[in-house]
């Protein structure tokens, strides 16, 4: 009798982990997605090399994260294998350049796609950047950004997740699936946005009316 | 006591659910990949408006489908907001026109993207295609490629799917995740391989060493 009780209550703890988890799955949240194409951060000696000396960026608009704007300029990247032409500068200037693209445009450029997170730029591949006024050649910079979710403070509260950590997405749609690895960037200079690149919005056909949710 | 060996059965049933069911998503096969760029099938109808009467495709090379291959032609697809240069020809000629592109491509030619399985081309978009003898506009066929796994029959036996039916795929690695909604296509003519674009293959970083599997 005991040893049935005992068993008895294995068995509901059991459960109990195997319920909760199934709850879990569905304390799902709806997230507006931003889409980025390949850009460029520039220091301000990177920028006078290519743009002229105490050059100032012209702001063309803004974009969604508070304080973060596209430029009127842009730069031609090239690398070992091709070049491309017109990538656009972000501003504000950073305190390092770095240099965003797609994972098709390694294989142009003839760098390895290295996936990271923005400012982790260590041992990633150099380029030469070449504006109207001169070039300059990076030894570090060039990135394929990983997934992530910007959020402010509160909602990262609401969703329950914290700053650093890493989700699963998931998109809906005939073309939708799930994304691992997504960092969560909380802090309270952020506006709630999922940031993909374009090869990821098209991989899973992301547009207005995609539902995109965070899985715990 | 009886009523506690009802409940002792209950609880071993539900048990005995979920773990049946843990079990199955641990029924996966790696299976290899596929990537295809933008590309086309043609009539020979059309082929000989854009190539010449009674025109024979070149073989460049064997595709890994038995009896498909990439042709030495070209064409240009043109839309109403852009054109795409060296579209590829695939062989051999078909009883009618498809053009597989990339949903990136549908921005810059100014077509909605319409996932298909290959040859459900009803109500799909039309394009302009031109050759080095012509050119001929097609009413339907432009087409972004719905996932989809090649296999054998046995391959399906052997992988417990079948033809038609549509399961969820697994990409390994720091920019993996699922893609939902893949078409098992199994017959004997078929090669084993999962087949995506560049932009699906590039947004989950798929490579040489990237492990794909099934989950049912």
């Amino acid at each position: 009798m005991e040893n049935q009780e005992a068993i008895l209550k294995l068995l509901l703890e059991a459960l109990e982990v195997n319920t909760s988890s199934a709850v879990k799955t569905e304390e799902t949240y709806e997230i507006p997605v931003g889409v980025s194409n390949r850009h460029i951060h520039l220091s301000q000696a990177d920028m006078n090399c290519l743009f002229g000396e105490g050059y100032q960026m012209a702001k063309m608009k803004d974009l969604s994260q508070p304080g973060q704007y596209a430029c009127k300029e842009t730069v031609t990247i090239c690398g070992p294998k091709g070049a491309i032409e017109k990538v656009r500068v972000l501003g504000p200037v950073r305190s390092y350049t770095q240099v965003e693209v797609l994972v098709g445009d390694c294989f142009k450029l003839g760098v390895a796609p290295e996936i990271r997170l923005s400012g982790d730029l260590h041992g990633t591949p150099g380029i030469t950047l070449v504006g109207p006024k001169g070039s300059v050649q990076i030894t570090e910079g060039v990135v394929v950004a990983q997934r992530h979710i910007h959020m402010n403070c509160q909602d990262a509260k609401r969703l329950g997740v914290e700053d650093g950590e890493v989700v699963t997405v998931e998109i809906s749609g005939l073309r939708g699936g799930t994304y691992s690895n997504v960092a969560i960037r909380a802090n309270d200079a952020s506006a709630l946005e999922f940031h993909v690149d374009t090869e990821e919005a098209n991989a899973m056909h992301i547009h207005s009316s995609s539902k995109i949710k965070i899985l715990k």
